[in-house]
């Protein structure tokens, strides 16, 4: 549009003439002086028609909430007594001289921004996502993943498009969904790993951020069927610390430009961007069962992985222990993590992988990774693969490959956690469970 | 790696002791001197062992291609007669005090760097992608996504992360890919196009990479079934000359960033960066066909679209004719565009559309859209659609929207016509084809 201001810009014009367009707000009837609160990318302000301005007050009073507009008005101070300093613009209105309609809304499912139920909510999302909540979740989730972006290209890694159609399930068949593929059966990727592990073989460092499937069948606040990963692998690590390392590194980096940029999202979400330790607590598995032990008075100490409450748990011992919100567990043992896990030398039953909990939920899985290729093959034969079935993959080993390591970070999860959302669903823009593929599934 | 110094600063460090690591990518031995070229992340440099060091020179020996080492060593000026000039590194030679082996390779295929076929090529990529060649290609493509966020964030985009999996194959059923989806049949998205409109509602402008499914059966120089998307969308445009002009400005970005950032790349592949006007020329479909009937003698004046020759002529009479490598051609019947393109007022069998032409190849489609709900339902019942099957999607509509449109860009497509290749799947890391799920397919 030419000559549009962007409504955070019409401060610096009071006095003048402007035109700004957008969504309609709010319209508020008082008498004669009709008000319409128009919002753009950029902010919110309210305008007013007067009586005197004839044909811009007819069509004012027509006009209703998310109707599509384009306004020509003179920027004026409010009176004192009408300032709000609460509000970006509360110290300007907008005398509305020409409007212009741009777009109809039909009919309205409610009112934006109402406290409808999670499945109302999701069966309405081109409606929902609308609210000054939902648009401020996804600032924060865009800036997030800019933020990894950012950080790790500053670090020397390349960024790599990865398939996500993929020949053969990796990574345990029971949790893939199944392509029909020109005659073959091919399926979603669980993750990126083993092409991200041929690329530290290219570039040393590398990072992917896009979708991952996951058939799982079941329903919580928790899970989706379709989420965002995002991914890094680097060379030369020593073992699974240096990629904690820069993980915490990282959440340093995220929280700050967090604080920099979307103050006013937390603010307006009542949620509060964590604070980061230099150093994020670690405790391996079998540490971390004997406190649960202890609290409990169950024997956990031989159980290969955490609950779901003992991972709150362990989140509210770091809290109060530690003061971070944040805590690795690492060494799981070998026989519950995938094959490419690089085993501890000290007791192979264990690996050098890591989990990281945040506000009670793993948000990572991260470890060093097997890099020679006998202790590969062998390592499948363990598991019960087929080498064979990898020789695509085995070939970047056969061909030499450094020590190496990475994580993979759920964004959806991370969003969720950071603002403290109940259901996972409400970080997903348009998000896919076993009931629901926007609203078909659920017809 | 604790002290390691990357290779490109070795420089500095002349006279001085250095630990470097990366992958051998060539051993010479000159009877007494061996001589190891190290490459990393960074760069390349010249090493040599001296029979003086009688362990690291041993060691040496024994070292191959591809091997991952460690080397501490002493950072020395070459003699005047053994310098290179046209390496970075050309001026320094390590001489090797210790080596640790990292990793060592089996076997390789053959030289790293061999020109073989593509399908050889395509069979080994763990190892071929290693090549300077190849790492040049993908370092272009990870600068060109870069430049792409970093237009439109700047212009004030929002990044959207948009689902891959869908209900219902809303472009045409004959090109998508089935999914079983808990006893469902779901597909892979053909693009982010209704999710991207509907987030026109929400942030006016939003921009998206992900992966794009076609299930094509053939196989050319120029198709994928899974490919990567740049896509936009933005509110408040006047027509398809807004969005056209957008993704000029975005051009004219991207060449400003790659002659900067990888002229080493381009050098490296023979490629030459275009050059891109200020206005790229434009003329519609009719104007673009009556040219080409008056060169072939033949009437295709009343064709629906372009040939594959034709787009190539077309490219050739830009360049000849208004010294640019890119063309837009625009208007394109409305019967041969998707349901949701805005239509010319002038003429409404035309849409408000347009392709955009780059070395001979179509490498965007885009378009004002419909933004009026009974013209977009209307559209959808002449295409023989059922509104009902998109009414997720109508909801935005039904809510109020802007004029809006966008454009979608092939980043394998463009990288590989930047690049002056071949064949697409050499810009693209892990190609999948009709034939080809890595080598999965292809046994």
């Amino acid at each position: 549009m030419k000559n549009r201001t962007h409504i955070k810009d019409l401060k610096e014009q009071v006095g003048k003439e402007a035109t700004i367009a957008g969504f309609v707000d709010i319209r508020r009837d008082h008498g004669k002086l009709i008000f319409i609160d128009l919002r753009d990318m950029s902010g919110k302000v309210q305008m007013v028609a007067l009586p005197n301005h004839t044909e811009a007050h007819a069509l004012a009073s027509t006009i209703r909430p998310e109707w599509v507009i384009a306004v020509t008005g003179k920027v004026n101070k409010r009176p004192e007594k009408m300032v709000n300093t609460e509000e970006p613009n509360g110290e300007i209105e907008i005398e509305i001289l020409r409007i212009e309609i741009l777009g109809r809304a039909k009919e309205l499912p409610f009112e934006l921004g109402t406290d409808v139920g999670i499945d109302v909510y999701l069966d309405n999302l081109p409606f929902t996502l609308r609210s000054a909540r939902s648009r401020a979740i996804f600032k924060v989730q865009s800036a997030t993943v800019e933020a990894f972006r950012t950080f790790f290209s500053r670090e020397g890694f390349t960024e790599i498009q990865v398939p996500k159609l993929i020949g053969d399930d990796a990574e345990g068949g029971a949790n893939s969904f199944d392509i029909e593929y020109f005659g073959h059966t091919a399926h979603l990727a669980q993750s990126p790993q083993l092409y991200k592990q041929i690329m530290v073989g290219v570039f040393e460092r590398v990072f992917a951020v896009g979708n991952v499937y996951r058939a799982e069948k079941h329903s919580t606040t928790r899970h989706l069927n379709e989420y965002t990963s995002l991914d890094i692998e680097f060379g030369f690590v020593n073992d699974h610390t240096d990629v904690m390392r820069v993980e915490n590194e990282f959440l340093r980096f995220l929280t700050a430009q967090l604080t920099e940029r979307c103050a006013a999202e937390f603010a307006l979400l009542g949620a509060e961007i964590p604070e980061i330790p230099a150093e994020i607590p670690a405790m391996s598995l079998r540490e971390a069962q004997k406190l649960i032990t202890k609290e409990t008075g169950k024997d956990y100490t031989s159980e290969p992985d955490l609950e779901p409450e003992h991972e709150r748990f362990l989140c509210a011992y770091a809290h109060e222990k530690f003061n971070s919100e944040f805590i690795f567990i690492t060494n799981f043992p070998t026989a519950k993590r995938p094959f490419y896990t690089y085993r501890d030398e000290k007791d192979p039953s264990y690996t050098k992988g890591f989990d990281l909990l945040f506000r009670g939920v793993e948000i990572t899985t991260g470890a060093q990774r097997i890099h020679d290729y006998d202790a590969l093959v062998s390592s499948l034969r363990e598991k019960g693969l087929d080498p064979e079935k990898f020789s695509f993959y085995l070939q970047a080993f056969k061909c030499g490959m450094p020590p190496h390591g990475g994580f993979g970070l759920g964004l959806e999860r991370l969003t969720q956690k950071l603002l403290g959302l109940a259901n996972v669903k409400e970080a997903t823009l348009f998000p896919r469970d076993i009931n629901r593929i926007d609203n078909l599934l659920s017809k």
